[in-house]
């Protein structure tokens, strides 16, 4: 089987920066904290330029995955209306995540989403901070290519 | 805490089956074929009544994933591109998936996934069918709902 990864170039670095800073929503995937099975919600996101913000609640299936075990990833980069959805970029990102202090992210939280300031002080709102250990940005088809959080 | 779930009503399976009817692609969860982590990824991907159809390349790390382990979760629902995309509906669905031959199923593919015509009889193309085990309903805030296949 032929490898399809591409040598990393900056043209994939760049889009992999732009990727994550348009990001405000994402596909999280977890492991179900009862079965360990695959699970993935939509959670919004926010990348604060070395790690993945997520603001979530406690009442959900995937935060409480994370409570058990913080190894997760993140599908980030939205297909538009038109066209074939598999040909728009997107990335995986693979992370582990940790609880922080929501407080102390508010403000950088709410000018990336400032609708979520009805239910950013909730008592069951919590942040996660998910840091990469890998990126695998896939700009459409045969533009495969595997990052270190380091090269970005 | 309170039990988030609510009881299942009409309205939450027009809701799912509406979902299903309408997807195109989705995110799809498995467990990484090395690490045993989580892995997200983007996938074509058709409703057909009873479970869901993806086409994928056997190139990919969610393809590899799926031939080594079949627990998965897909993701669907997008959101638009106004307001807060949390309160838009999305469902999870927890899935077993299987491999089948993908010339029984392409003229239903094609159907609703025209664009595919190009790739759909590359030979690293395979398809698999995913049975759902568990659905998962977030119809927005306060909208959860948690239905068995056999509800909808």
């Amino acid at each position: 089987m032929r490898d399809p990864i591409n040598p990393t170039d900056e043209t994939a670095r760049a889009l992999v920066r732009q990727l994550l800073a348009d990001v405000r929503f994402a596909a999280l995937g977890v492991l179900h904290p009862e079965t360990q099975a695959p699970y993935v919600g939509r959670v919004g996101l926010v990348w604060d330029g070395a790690a993945a913000l997520t603001l979530v609640s406690t009442l959900s299936t995937h935060t409480q995955a994370l409570l058990a075990n913080p190894a997760c990833s993140v599908l980030v980069g939205e297909p538009g209306d038109k066209g074939d959805p598999l040909t728009h970029p997107r990335l995986t990102l693979t992370a582990v995540a940790g609880q922080v202090d929501k407080a102390a992210h508010k403000a950088a939280w709410l000018k990336a989403v400032p609708k979520s300031k009805l239910y950013y002080d909730f008592s069951d709102f919590v942040m996660f901070r998910l840091m990469p250990t890998a990126i695998d940005l896939n700009g459409g088809f045969g533009k495969a290519f595997r990052l270190s959080p380091g090269e970005i």
